[in-house]
């Protein structure tokens, strides 16, 4: 599954390497913890709900080996990108589909790891189709840009158990002979297991 | 190279699954973007130098196949944590080395990859060390938890490009109902690579 | 009101400045901050909910000349810290009282400006107190530790305005000759004014 | 010295109240907390060395009464913007100074505060010019937004104490019904005073 542009073992590409278009990007850091989070594993089936420019799904894919990742997105324009990237990085296993969620989801098959990077507002109906369908032991892990988001992530759900990160990072970027610090966005990782008896 | 441990794609092992004792570990997220940073493959020679518990030194050999983990570390308490970690995740590509770099990086081969997780003070000996025996498209990957050496490592080097990031991670705890955030000390992870023509 | 343990312009006392016992108190940044968003002014009328050890109440109080802060507090250990602190700080308006909110709120004279930093678990009904007791142009400001509080601040309420920050600060203790990053944990400050037509 | 523009009795004056131009101004909770470490008081003498919009010296000025804020600034642009700045708010104490470090620095009187917000390149001088005039019972603050010139400030001086803060903003922005949190770039707070014996 890996190919020459991207050899390595771990999650990570930079950011550049990735077709872009006007869509926001998850950044090379909040993917990588996310996709950690998530715990990947051959064979796995993985959603990528809200897939934007595919990068989570690109990463996610070279790490299953015979396992896919079914790469959601309502814009065609994601659509689009998620086709050229899959392209560049030589992957067969992502199945891009075109369409909202929940609706989307429903002719998937049932899901090992769930990333919902984006909702569109229909945060709740994801999160209940996304539960219902998820295996015994799978994983959903949801990056939250919004407070509201990921509050509503983490309110108490009997059953179920909840890991909250935030991250913050800042990039330094050369100014003069000195490094000026330029702050990304904070996101929150939410993760959220099934609770084991 | 991966047990029932720990049976994922990545890294991003939960840090209570690693044996502690009283060294300070470097903290999941940390590890994980770090990992990530070096670009881990198949078949390299890793220096993990202030290996302290070797969590960073498991993550990558688990990543690196028949590859090697030097993990170098000056403490007694840490050469037995790393031994039984590595016991723990059944990983037989460590090799603890008992001793203070630079001195104790001199029989090594040479790397593919080095962390530098602590320095006892030596930053600047070891680092010339270490770029003197890095390979050729080598990366050194370095956490600092002090301004100055995160300023010792983003100094100006003709021939050398570097890349820093500052992570602040926040965890959510359970407080009643609620999530209070707990903030992890900020880190700066610092890549050096050489610059290609 | 004035007097020598603080004769300057500004908020930011440090910490250590204060009587603290085992009360968990806002730190000398966030207070600055909080302070700074509440805009105070002689004569005001300053409620400060959750008073803890006084800290905010003794800020405020120094910056509103004949004005009176009353700072409520449940818990006795904190009405006696409060007590020790005005004191500690030769203030003369500052009229602790001992009780819960939002029933220990009922006979206090409406306010300028309301502080919360604690709601023990009654959030909404203290903000609903407060938000009909606020004088026209009042303010209230409130610090949140906790995700579920940050959110229950921020919902839309009609008629209101709400501003958002998040504070992540990190102080930097000696380490040898280098200096060591310690977090505090991140604080929201959210502010709430009424929407002028 | 107070109008009506900012009748409050803290510093924390909203950016957008300022005329701004082109130059880059520190954002209100770092000039807040700027202002706090200083501990301005009336009748102080105050330098602004790299002033840019002035919007600093405007915070400052408006809580030293008969005190004094030099405002040096080299860029042309900004002595405008402080001059519309200071008419603005209605400020007869601040004294633009057209010239760069430190050798626009020699002829004023020997300051109580002095506030180092741009060097352009010339920290060294700069600092020993300022030690080297401050009063007995001053005080130096810092904003640093290059790991350099943190480092650089917070470098050992026999005789000088100093405090590092590192604060790191995120201000919420209403995204529909949601807040989105827009990081501002973190910044070090370097404060400088006197050991006393």
């Amino acid at each position: 599954m890996k190919n020459n542009l991207w050899p390595y073992s771990t999650p990570g590409i930079p950011d550049q390497l990735f077709i872009r278009g006007q869509i926001p990007m998850t950044k090379e850091e909040v993917r990588t913890v996310t996709l950690a989070k998530a715990r990947p594993a051959p064979g796995q089936i993985i959603w990528d709900v809200g897939a934007g420019t595919g990068s989570l799904s690109v990463e996610a894919a070279r790490l299953i080996a015979d396992g896919t990742v079914f790469a959601v997105e309502k814009d065609p324009r994601g659509i689009a990108l998620i086709q050229n990237n899959l392209r560049k990085f030589g992957l067969d296993n992502i199945v891009p589909v075109a369409g909202e969620a929940p609706a989307a989801l429903t002719d998937l098959p049932a899901p090992h790891r769930v990333f919902i990077g984006g909702s569109g507002g229909r945060l709740a109906e994801i999160l209940e189709q996304v539960m219902h369908r998820l295996r015994y032991d799978g994983r959903i892990v949801a990056n939250a840009a919004t407070l509201e988001t990921a509050a509503g992530l983490a309110a108490p759900r009997p059953g179920w158990r909840c890991e909250l990160v935030q991250l913050q990072v800042s990039r330094a970027v050369p100014a003069g002979k000195a490094h000026m610090w330029r702050a990304l966005n904070p996101v929150c990782i939410i993760t959220l297991v099934r609770e084991r008896e």
